[in-house]
C-alpha cells in the first residue's frame, strides 16, 4: 500500500512516523490525535477503567440524507483517513496536555496507556474514494479496540464530511453544466479557512473540475492550475502612456513590433469606425487598454482579458478585440475574455457576435470562437437559468456557491456502534432515520439488465453473498411493507479493505486523486437519469436483507424500555 | 510586537523564518505564500514586465453586507494575517514550482525577484480583532509595492472572511441565548475540513462561546474544554453485570463503597416505588445503566449523562437520578444531563420537575437545580423557539449550523485598489454596492450623547478629522440626498498600524485571544439595541466626509465610457 506520487503531502512530523507503514501523514499537519472531541478521551477512561478498552467493537461510518435536495452523494475523503491511522500516535507533549485536561483523578496508568497505542489492531473497510454512495450504507466500517477506534471517530467524521459534501457539490455543477463546458474552481478566497480551501480544489477535481485558480492545491495534489488578471490589474493603470516597452516579437520569431500600442490602437480605430459597429462603443477606458496592453506584452501566448471593470460592450469587448488582432497581426491567438458581472446571457451572446463580425469584417478564422470565460456567485441556479436563456459561454469559474457547500453547508455523516465482543447493538431513536442498523455487515449493489445499478442491500456478515441470477428478497430496513425481489444481473460487492496490521490480510491501494476522479465519473454516467435530475429525482432504493430485517426488529424490541401503564 | 504565550500557535517552517520579526507563523503552516489565486503570480510578472512592480499601491479589505439578515459584523482574522506576512518568504522549491506552472516564457529575472520579496515594505493598517464592523468601511488597508500586495490578496481574504463569519455567528447564537447561559462549541465532526474546526473553536470562543470539546483548538489557543460520552459508549455495555470494579471511595476519602452497583440498584427501586413517580418508567435499559454506572465510577466528580440513547423519561432520567443519588450517598454532586433528541423544551420541563421531586421527596438538596446541557442541530432560530415555548436548559452544546455558519455560509470581503502611485483609483460596476470607495482613507467611529455609536465616516488621509463637539456632514457615499450633520460626543480613530517595516513607526501590539474576547463582548454591548435585534433590524450607518464624497463622484464621471448615440 503506497501513495502514489501525484499525491504530494506533507510528510508529518517524524516523531509519529514510528510505525512501518511507508504511509505519508495527513495533507494537513494539524490533523493529529489531538483533532478530537474531549469525550473521546474521557470514554477511553472510562473503558479502561472499566477493563474493557481492548473490547473489539465495529463502528460504520455513514450518512443519513444526501445533500442538496439530490438522491446521490460521493465518498470522499478515505485517503486522509488512511493518512491519519496510518501515522496515529501520541507525542510526549500531547499526553502532558491531556494530564492536565482531565480530571487530576484520572489514574497515571491510563496515559501510559495512551502514550502506548497506535492503530495496529484496527481494521478499516470501506467503498472506494470517487464512488456514488448513498444514505444507510456504510462508507466505512472500522473495527478495533473499543477505545481505540472511538478516538477516531470525530477526526473521521471531519475528513469524510466535507470531503464528500463539496465532491458532490461539484459533480451537481459538472452535471448541470454540461461536459462540454470547461468548470474553474475559484474559491479559496471564500473558502472556510485555508484548508477549506485547499480541500475544496481537491475534491472539486474529483467531482468533475478541470482545474483550479488555487496554486498551494496545485502543487500538493498536481491538479492544473488557472488564473489571468484581476479588475485591481486594470485600474492599477493611468493610460497606454505609461507603457515604456512597447516591443513585441512575433509568435514565429521572424519579426519585432517595435510599437505594440500603435498597433493596437490602430485597430481600435478601425474597430471605432466599422459602420456595423457603429453606436456600440465610443471612447473606451484608457487605464483598461494600457492594462490590456501590459498583459499582452507580458503573455502573448495566453491573453486572457478581464471586460467589466468599466463596462462591458462600451469599452472592456472592444479594448480586448483590439489587442486580439493586434496579437493577431503577429501571429498569436488571444485566449479570450472573463465577464465577471452583468446579465451574463446577454453579454456573453453579445459579445459572441462582436467577436463573429470581426471574423467576418476582418477575415481572422477562428475569432468567433474566441474564448468566453463567466465568473460572478455562479452555482447550480445559475447554471441551470444560464441554460435555459442561452448562453455563449465557453467556461465557467465557480466560487462561493462551491467551495462553501452555499446551498447546504454540511453533511451529516454519522460514525455509531454496531458490535461489540461480537454483540450487534442498536441505537434507538424517537426518530426512526436515526436509528442505527445493527451487526458488523457486508454491502453489495445489485446491477439490473440495462447496466444501471438497481439497488444496495446490506447483509450480516456471515450471510452469503447474493448471486448474479440468483432471486432474493430486499426489504426496506424499517418500513415492514416496503420490499422487493431482485434477481441481480451483475453484484458488486461495496467496500474493500484499506487497512489492516494483520500482515496476512491483503490492504486496497489507494488510487490516485485522478483514477478517484475518473471512477466519480463513471459512477455517475452509469447511474439511471431519473436518480440525478435536478427535479424531483427518484430515490435509489437501500435494502437490508430479509434475515438482517429480522435481526434488527428482534433486537429493537429487545432495547426499547416498556412502559408500565397504570 | 509579540504573539502572546496563550496563543501557543505552531511555529513555521524554520526556512520562512529569515526576518528579524518574533511573530510566529500561521497557526496552519498550510498558509504559504503559495496560498494564492495564480492570477496574483501572473499579475505580478505582468507588473514585473511593464516595470510597474514597486508602485506603491494602496488596497482596501471590506465587505458589503452583513451576514445572516443582521446589521452588524465581527472583525476576526487579524492576527493570521500578520503571522503570515511577518513570516512571508518564498522557498526555493515554491519557486520552481511557480517556474514550472507559468508559461515557459516567462523571464528568469521575474523568479529571481519573487525569491527576494518579504513583506518589509508593507504597512497594514487595521481595525483591532474583535470589534463590531460594518460594510463597506475598510477592515484593514494594505500598503506597498503593488506587485507584493497583489499577493496577498487572497489568503488575507481567505483568513478573514471565515474567521469573521464564524465569529459573527457565534455572537449571534449568544445574543439568543442570553448571558446566563453556558455555550458550548461542538462543531468539529461537522466543520469544513480540519481547521475549519480549529478555527471554529478558535472564533466562536472570541464571539462569546464558553468552551469547545476540540482538543486541539483547546490546546493551541488556551479555550476551555468540554466533553463527556456518547451513544456509543452507552450501547458499548451490555448490562450492570460485566463492572467488574465495583468500589468507590467517598469523595471526602472517609469511607469506601465497596458494591456501588448495588446502592444504583437499591436507589432505582426507590424512585420506581415513589407514588409520585408512578407511571413515568418501568424497566429502564440495563445497558444504559451499566454505562452510567461505570462513567460515575471513573469520573465520580465529573458525571454527566447522556440521557437519550434509548428513552429519555422512560429509562434515562431514572437511570441518571438512581446513579446520583448513590454518588450523592459518597458526597459527590452529579453535574447533570444532556438531551440530544426530541422536544428539548418539553423534556427539559419534565427532567427539571423530576429532579424537583427527587430533591422534595429525599431531601437532596440542590438536587432540583442539577445541570440540563441540551444538543441536537441547534441554531438561532431553535434557541428563539426555546425561549418562547419556556425550557430549562442551563447550557447548549451546538455544532453544525454554527461552525459551517450554515445560514449564510460566506462573507464577501473584498480587496480593493483604491490609490496607486498616489493617484486615487475607482472599481466601477452596473451595480452600485459594487462600486469602490476611491483613495488611501481613515475612517471614524462617531459616539453619540447616550454612549451609543452614531455612524461610521471616512474620510481622505489629508482631511482633518472630525472633533468631539464639533458639526460635521456626514453623507452617503453612493446616494445624494442622504447626508446629515452630527454633532459627536466622541470620536474614535478605527484603524492602527500593525504592521511597518519602518523602525520609527509605532506598531499596535496583537491582543491575546481572551483580550479580543473580551472587546467583542464591550462592543456588542455597547451597540443601540436597535441595530441588534433578530426581527427587521436598524441598519448602522456608514459615511463619508463631504469633500471624499465629491471626489468619489468626479472620478467617477471621470472613469466611465460615454456611449455615443447614433
Amino acid at each position: 500500500m503506497d501513495v502514489k506520487p501525484d499525491v504530494n503531502g506533507v510528510v508529518n512530523d517524524e516523531n509519529r512516523n514510528h510505525q512501518p507503514a511507508t504511509i505519508a501523514g495527513p495533507t494537513n499537519p494539524m490533523v493529529t490525535p489531538l483533532l478530537t472531541d474531549l469525550y473521546q478521551f474521557t470514554m477511553a477512561y472510562a473503558y479502561w477503567k472499566a477493563g474493557k478498552n481492548n473490547e473489539r467493537a465495529v463502528f460504520d461510518l455513514y450518512f443519513r440524507k444526501n445533500p442538496f435536495g439530490g438522491e446521490y452523494t460521493v465518498f470522499a475523503g478515505l485517503e486522509e483517513c488512511i493518512r491519519f491511522i496510518a501515522n496515529f500516535k501520541f507525542l510526549k507533549e500531547e499526553i502532558t496536555f491531556l494530564r492536565e485536561t482531565l480530571p487530576p483523578t484520572c489514574e497515571d496508568g491510563f496515559f501510559d496507556y495512551l502514550q502506548g497505542i497506535d492503530c495496529s489492531d484496527v481494521e478499516v473497510y470501506a467503498i472506494p474514494e470517487g464512488s456514488v454512495v448513498f444514505p444507510k450504507v456504510p462508507l466505512m466500517r472500522v473495527e478495533g479496540p473499543v477505545a481505540v477506534v472511538q478516538l477516531l471517530e470525530t477526526p473521521f467524521v471531519n475528513l469524510i464530511n466535507y470531503a464528500s459534501l463539496v465532491t458532490t457539490n461539484a459533480a451537481r455543477h459538472r452535471f448541470v453544466a454540461g461536459k462540454s463546458k470547461l468548470l474553474l474552481e475559484f474559491g479559496l478566497r471564500r473558502a472556510q479557512g485555508p484548508d477549506g480551501g485547499i480541500s475544496a480544489s481537491r475534491y472539486c477535481y474529483m467531482g468533475g473540475f478541470d482545474a483550479t485558480s488555487n496554486c498551494a492545491a496545485g502543487k500538493i495534489f498536481g491538479i492544473p492550475i488557472r488564473g489571468t488578471h484581476s479588475h485591481a490589474f486594470v485600474s492599477s493603470f493611468m493610460g497606454p502612456d505609461e507603457i515604456i516597452e512597447k516591443s513585441l516579437i512575433s509568435h514565429d520569431g521572424s519579426q519585432t513590433c517595435e510599437d505594440f500600442t500603435s498597433v493596437v490602437q490602430t485597430w481600435l480605430s478601425k474597430l471605432k469606425r466599422l459602420g456595423i459597429l457603429k453606436g456600440i462603443f465610443g471612447e473606451t477606458n484608457q487605464s483598461e487598454l494600457a492594462a490590456f496592453i501590459s498583459y499582452a506584452l507580458a503573455f502573448p501566448d495566453n491573453f486572457l482579458a478581464l471586460v467589466d471593470t468599466y463596462d462591458v460592450m462600451r469599452s472592456g469587448i472592444p479594448n480586448f478585440c483590439a489587442v486580439a488582432l493586434a496579437l493577431n497581426d503577429l501571429g498569436y491567438k488571444a485566449r479570450g475574455i472573463r465577464l465577471d458581472s452583468g446579465d451574463l446571457a446577454y453579454l456573453s451572446c453579445e459579445t459572441r457576435k462582436f467577436f463573429q463580425t470581426i471574423e467576418n469584417e476582418f477575415g481572422v478564422p477562428g475569432f468567433g470562437k474566441t474564448g468566453i470565460t463567466a465568473s460572478n456567485d455562479l452555482n447550480e441556479e445559475t447554471l441551470d437559468a444560464l441554460n435555459k436563456q442561452g448562453h455563449e459561454v465557453d467556461a465557467f469559474g465557480i466560487g462561493t456557491y462551491l467551495v462553501t457547500c452555499y446551498a447546504q453547508a454540511a453533511l451529516g455523516c454519522v460514525f455509531k456502534l454496531v458490535e461489540i465482543n461480537n454483540q450487534p447493538r442498536i441505537k434507538l431513536s424517537e426518530d426512526v432515520v436515526k436509528v442505527s442498523i445493527p451487526c458488523k455487515k457486508r454491502s453489495f449493489r445489485l446491477y439490473g439488465k440495462e447496466g444501471y445499478p438497481l439497488l444496495d442491500i446490506m447483509s450480516g456478515e456471515d450471510e452469503p453473498p447474493p448471486k448474479a441470477g440468483e432471486r432474493i428478497l430486499c426489504r426496506h430496513p424499517f418500513q415492514e411493507s416496503k420490499r422487493a425481489f431482485v434477481v441481480p444481473q451483475r453484484v458488486e460487492e461495496l467496500m474493500k479493505c484499506y487497512w489492516t496490521g494483520n500482515p496476512d490480510k491483503e490492504r486496497a491501494e489507494l488510487p490516485t486523486l485522478k483514477e478517484n476522479r475518473e471512477r466519480c465519473a463513471q459512477h455517475l454516467d452509469q447511474m439511471r437519469p431519473d436518480h440525478m435530475r435536478k427535479l424531483n429525482p427518484t430515490p435509489y432504493k437501500v435494502s437490508v436483507t430479509a434475515k438482517l430485517y429480522d435481526f434488527i426488529h428482534f433486537l429493537w424490541l429487545n432495547e426499547a424500555p416498556v412502559g408500565e401503564l397504570q
